[in-house]
């Protein structure tokens, strides 16, 4: 499986971003990319970085969203993951991951179940828990376990995924630095996020896509320096094994042939799946156990 | 809390293997350690490497070792954690870790719920899948969430002695490579083990702990060419970041100084608990989801 992943940085505007990574998609179609996965939110600015009523705006524009993603995936004969602002009824917003077909059609969509709130991350404020659950999509590649950012900490989604034949786990994300923060701080906060994601590849024994977005991007209500994204977008083997990965600045197309034949080769050799105590995790269902 | 891991080899035999483990709990107190973990069935040799009836006859001392342990930990006044060899009935055996209190008290015990068995690795032939659950063990220096080896690749354990209350992980561990595999192949397998049990860490913002074996085994019923045991026990943040580790042939008492009140900040900037979404978990406590 040829897979594609596009890693920038917000431009001045959404007209802007979205032609930049058209541009890209195309760079990675004509690298023979079946599929293409972008980063989370990536029409436009990461605008939870402060709550402000007027951002629900951003959403209007979902269908029409859709319906032109929908063409780019087509246009590119591509499988898409995008993640857009969806505008379910008026203040009820979500985080959605919309995945095309390489047609266009939708072959299905994932509304982000795990939702954080920090100070410059302040999606509890825009977004409603999905209520999809943690579905796989079914394309013509295979099935797509695509969770999104916060999701990542979960390993009870991934799980989740791969006991319903997930794949491959994909998570379009946006996650940053606060210039403030010692470099240690950062390399850890770095490297935890790194290290959880490849810990649900070895886990399920299978492949983690992580896409992240790059660049400074300022609070325009002042409340915050701003976040600084981190990029180091990377894909995983069933092993955990870093097979690419790209750095914390850079804008690119990364390309990678996944062998996904050797999933079945580990799982042979590390058959977690057979021995878990399915009978003794009811606590995992508790908030806390006290 | 300042703790003690001892990484060590299997010696001639169990006599000379104790005596050089209770030398280096030793030095771990006149170190000041507090807690000392040692290696999964640190006492003799790995036997599990085949299937042979006569290994059972490992477990007659069951009785004797625990009263052994019970006044090593008096002795150096310390929380020792043991991994032995229960025999509870004829027939019936568990691989099961028993923590002794500084006065020598046993404080509790796990017996390992997640049982390999792998070539090299007849685990299920000698053990009985535990019936403890995951209970952390109540001590004077903390609640402790014993775990042991294979139990290392399943997050749920992790999980739900994170949500009863487990202050830190601890994982006795007997793990290696066999020779015949590639240098890639064995790195692979040496970053997997050592990124799950950080993201560990990171999930439940803990610190956690693996204490594995050095040294190369042979198989006395000469089937396979033998285990090397890797070593590389370490200590991990609750970022999961590494603070300490060994290397994979020494033999070392590791001493440091775990800061807990980290853990609590750590949480507040990462409250993954605060966000699980525990009304979509149910799919956990499946086998598989078809």
């Amino acid at each position: 499986m040829r897979v594609a992943l596009i890693q920038h940085a917000f431009k001045k505007n959404k007209k802007d971003t979205v032609e930049f990574t058209c541009k890209m998609i195309k760079e990675a179609k004509e690298k023979k990319a079946e599929v293409v996965a972008l980063q989370e939110l990536h029409q436009d600015r990461y605008f939870c970085i402060n709550e402000n009523v007027n951002n629900f705006d951003l959403a209007n524009s979902w269908e029409d969203d859709i319906k032109f993603w929908s063409n780019v995936a087509k246009e590119n004969n591509v499988v898409l993951i995008t993640s857009l602002f969806e505008k379910r009824s008026s203040g009820l917003y979500h985080n959605t991951a919309v995945i095309f077909e390489k047609d266009g059609t939708v072959a299905g969509k994932y509304r982000k179940m795990h939702i954080p709130d920090d100070p410059g991350f302040y999606e509890k404020f825009y977004f409603t828990p999905g209520d999809t659950g943690f579905e796989p999509i079914e394309t013509s590649v295979g099935k797509l376990g695509v969770l999104v950012c916060w999701d990542q900490w979960y390993p009870e989604a991934a799980r989740i995924m791969a006991l319903k034949g997930a794949e491959i786990l994909i998570y379009p994300t946006a996650i940053g630095w606060f210039d403030g923060d010692s470099k240690e701080e950062r390399q850890r906060q770095k490297e935890a996020w790194i290290t959880i994601q490849r810990a649900h590849a070895v886990a399920n024994g299978l492949p983690v896509i992580s896409i992240n977005r790059v660049g400074k991007e300022k609070d325009d209500m002042s409340m915050l320096d701003g976040i600084r994204f981190w990029g180091n977008s990377f894909i995983a083997g069933p092993q955990g094994e870093i097979l690419a990965s790209l750095s914390s600045e850079e804008e690119k197309v990364l390309i990678y042939d996944i062998d996904m034949k050797r999933c079945e080769n580990v799982r042979r050799i590390w058959p977690f799946l057979r021995d878990r105590r399915i009978d003794n995790y009811e606590g995992i269902l508790k908030r806390f156990i006290d």
